[in-house]
C-alpha cells in the first residue's frame, strides 16, 4: 500500500516543505530521509542508476549518478514497462513567476532534456502562468508574458521540438483538459486539499480550484492532439520534491477516474548561497546565480555570499580541513561539475586543508560562468517564432522516434 | 450599498433558497418578501412593467404583468441606458441533469425569449454540464449528451439564432472564459462561498471551484467572438431567484475586476402540481407536466395530483367558494392563461363557487395541453444541424439589429 499520509500544517513539524514554502526546523537543513518516510516515496537506490545506463546505452546524468534526483514513486514500472517495449511520455512545468531562472530553476529542466535525449520520449511542459496569476497577485497578461518568457529559457535548455508541446495553462485549459480536471475535481474534497496543501478558510477558491490544473497533464487524454487512442501511456513526472503533494494527490485520483497514477522521480533543492536551508528565494537576488548574470555577477555573489567550510584562518585551515558538509562552493560544484574525477580531488584536497577555499570558489566561478554563458548563448537563440512552434497545438507524429 | 448579507445554512432558518435547495419552513409556503429582504435585491413594481412597455412598444410580457418575474437587480440601470440608446445582452442558462424538461425549466426560456424580441438583443445560454456532472455524479459524456438534448428544448423556444449563442462548459470553457474565471476565484476567500453557499468541508473541490463558471458569462469579455471591444456592454440575466447566490457574489466581485455588475430580473418557482411549497422536483414525475407528457398524462396529472382550493363537497362549494390562495389550477392558469379577461373571470366565478374545481381542471388541462403539443411540434423540428449552429462560435453580426 501506497502511504499518502495528509501534511498539516497545523501541527508542529520538524519542517515545511510544500509548493510554496521550503524550510527546515530552526533554520537547519532538510531532512530528506525523513521527507521521503513523510511524503511516503521510495529512495532512488544505485540499481536504478545502473538499471538506466544499462536501458539507454548511455552514462548516466550527474544529477541522477550524483542523487540530486534521489526520490521516486514506480519509477521502476517505467523501467519494466519500457524494458518491455512500451514507452511513456515527460511532463514537468514551471510556475513563470518571475523575468529570470536561477540555476535551481534549471535543474529539472536540465534533467529532463536528459530523459528525454536517453530514452527519446515525448514531453508535455506546463506553464503554470493561472497558478502565478492567483498566488503572486499578477495581472493575466503579466502572468502571460512571464510564461513566454520563461518558455524561452526553457527552449534554450535544448528539447527536441519534434518531441516536445510547451503550453500555458491560459492559453490551453479547456477540452479533453478540462474535462479531466472536472473528473479529478469530483474525487477530492476540501478536506483533503486542506490536508494536503495547508490551505485555511481566508484562502481565495482560486488556490482552492487549482490542483486539478496541475494533476491532469499526468493523463495523457488531457493531450488529444498527442496522444490520441494512446490512454495506457504512462507518464514519468521529473521535479523537486516540493511538488509531491501535487502528485500524491493525483496518484490517490488516478485509478478511480480510469487512468495510471503518474511516476515521479525527484530532486534535492539546490541550495541558497547562503547555505543548505531550503531552497534559493526569488525576492533575494544575492541568494542565487541567475541565468542573467554576467560573469561579474556571478564572481562577486559566489566571493561575497557563498557560505563555505573553510576555517577562519589559513593555519586553522591547513591544520583542520574544510567540512564539506556545509560547504557551498562544494555543493555547487556537485551539481555542476561533471567530471567525477576532478571533484573527487577537489574534495579530497579541500577538506585536508591542502586546498584553500579561494581556489574552490575560483573552479567554481568558472564552471558556472560557463554554464550561465552557454544558456545565455542559447537563450539569445531563441526567436518568438520557436516558441510559438513549441507552443503550437499539434500532433508529433515522431514524439518516439 | 447593496445587501450582500451571506446565507449561512448552519443558521437556524425559516426556509432555505439556494440552488440546490428551496423549502419553506414547516412545509409551508416561500415567503418571497422574507426572500427579497434576505438577499437584498428589489421588488418589480408596475413602474417597471409601464416602462418596458413604453421602451419596446409592445404589451408586457404575462410574467411580467402577473408577476412572475417579481424581483430585479439594477434593472433600472438597463432601462436608463437602453433608454439612451446603449443596448445590453441577456445570459440566462440551465444545468441539464434530466432528459426531459418541464414547464417550470422553460419559464425563464420563454421569458427570455420575449425580452430578446422585445429589446433586439443578443443572448448567451450557458449549459452547465461540467456542474451536473460534478453534482449528480453523471459521467462527462453523459452530461454533454443532457446538454445537447435540453438544446433542442432551449432551442425550441423561438430564439433567434442571429442574436443567440447556446454553449457547454465543457465545450467553451477555455481562453478568455477560463481568464475570467481565474480574475473571480482570486477575490473570492473560500469563507465566502461557504457563507454563500453553504459548502462543506467533506464536499468535493469541483463543488468549490464551480461558482466562477457560472459568474463569468456576466461579463462579455468572456465572449471575445461575440463582443470584442465591447467591453463596456451591460448584462441582463433573467433566472429563478434560487440563482441569486452566484449573481450576488458575482456583483460583489465585478467592480473589483473592472466589470459592470450583472443586472438581474428574477422569477418565482413554478409551483409542484401538489401545492405551492418550493420548486417542482425532477425525482418525482407526478409532481410536474413534463415538455414530454401526452395529453393523455397532462389530464392525469392535472385531476388526480393538483392540489385545489375547492370545497369537499359541491354544496359547501357553491356556499364558500374556492381559497384561490392554494389552488393550483389558478396559480398555472396565473403563469398560462394569456388572456387577462378570462382569467379574471375564471378568478371570480371560482372563488364564488359558481365555477367548480372540475370546470378549471378542464381549462387547465386545455391550455397546457396545447402548450406542450406547441412544445413538442417545434421541438421535433429541431435538428442536429440547427442544434450545432446555435452553438457553434461564431460572430453574430446582426445581434444587435
Amino acid at each position: 500500500m501506497e502511504k499518502v499520509e495528509d501534511q498539516n500544517p497545523q501541527q508542529e513539524e520538524d519542517q515545511v516543505v510544500n509548493p510554496w514554502e521550503v524550510s527546515a526546523k530552526d533554520g537547519g537543513k532538510i531532512d530528506y530521509d525523513k521527507l521521503i518516510d513523510k511524503f511516503g516515496c521510495q529512495r532512488l537506490d544505485q540499481s536504478f542508476v545502473d538499471r538506466v545506463q544499462r536501458l539507454t546505452s548511455r552514462p548516466p546524468h550527474v544529477f541522477l549518478r550524483r542523487g540530486v534526483f534521489f526520490a521516486h514513486r514506480d519509477f521502476n514500472d517505467i523501467l519494466d514497462a519500457y524494458e518491455r517495449g512500451q514507452k511513456f511520455y515527460l511532463y514537468t512545468g514551471r510556475g513563470p513567476s518571475s523575468e529570470a531562472l536561477h540555476l535551481g530553476h534549471l535543474i529539472p529542466f536540465m534533467f529532463t532534456k536528459y530523459l528525454q535525449d536517453a530514452f527519446k520520449v515525448p514531453l508535455v511542459i506546463q506553464l503554470t502562468d493561472d497558478e502565478k496569476c492567483m498566488w503572486k497577485n499578477l495581472s493575466v497578461e503579466e502572468s502571460q508574458r512571464l510564461a513566454r518568457e520563461n518558455a524561452k529559457d526553457i527552449i534554450a535548455c535544448g528539447f527536441d521540438i519534434s518531441k516536445t508541446f510547451i503550453f500555458s495553462d491560459f492559453d490551453y485549459v479547456g477540452g479533453a483538459f478540462y474535462k479531466n480536471m472536472v473528473k479529478v475535481a469530483k474525487c477530492v474534497t476540501y478536506n483533503k486539499v486542506v490536508g494536503i496543501f495547508g490551505f485555511t478558510g481566508e484562502d481565495h477558491i482560486g488556490k482552492v480550484s487549482f490542483p486539478p490544473v496541475q494533476a491532469v497533464p499526468s493523463f495523457p487524454s488531457s493531450f488529444p492532439h498527442l496522444f490520441s487512442g494512446k490512454d495506457d501511456l504512462r507518464c514519468l513526472i521529473p521535479c523537486a520534491i516540493d511538488q509531491d503533494p501535487y502528485f500524491r494527490m493525483t496518484r490517490d485520483v488516478a485509478p478511480r477516474i480510469g487512468y495510471h497514477k503518474p511516476a515521479l522521480i525527484e530532486s534535492l533543492f539546490f541550495p541558497a548561497l547562503q547555505g543548505e536551508t531550503g531552497k534559493m528565494s526569488a525576492s533575494d537576488p544575492n541568494s542565487a546565480i541567475y541565468v542573467t548574470d554576467s560573469a561579474k555577477d556571478i564572481k562577486y555573489k559566489v566571493n561575497k555570499h557563498a557560505f563555505t567550510g573553510g576555517q577562519e584562518t589559513i593555519e586553522k585551515h591547513r591544520q583542520y580541513g574544510a567540512n564539506l558538509e556545509v560547504d557551498i562552493p562544494i555543493k555547487y560544484l556537485n551539481f555542476f561539475l561533471e567530471d567525477d574525477a576532478e571533484l573527487e580531488h577537489i574534495k579530497k584536497e579541500y577538506g585536508a586543508g591542502c586546498m584553500l577555499t579561494g581556489e574552490v570558489k575560483k573552479r567554481l566561478i568558472e564552471v558556472l560562468t560557463e554554464i550561465v554563458e552557454r544558456h545565455r548563448r542559447a537563450r539569445a537563440a531563441v526567436t518568438d517564432e520557436m516558441v510559438d512552434a513549441f507552443m503550437a497545438v499539434r500532433p508529433l507524429p515522431n514524439m518516439f522516434d
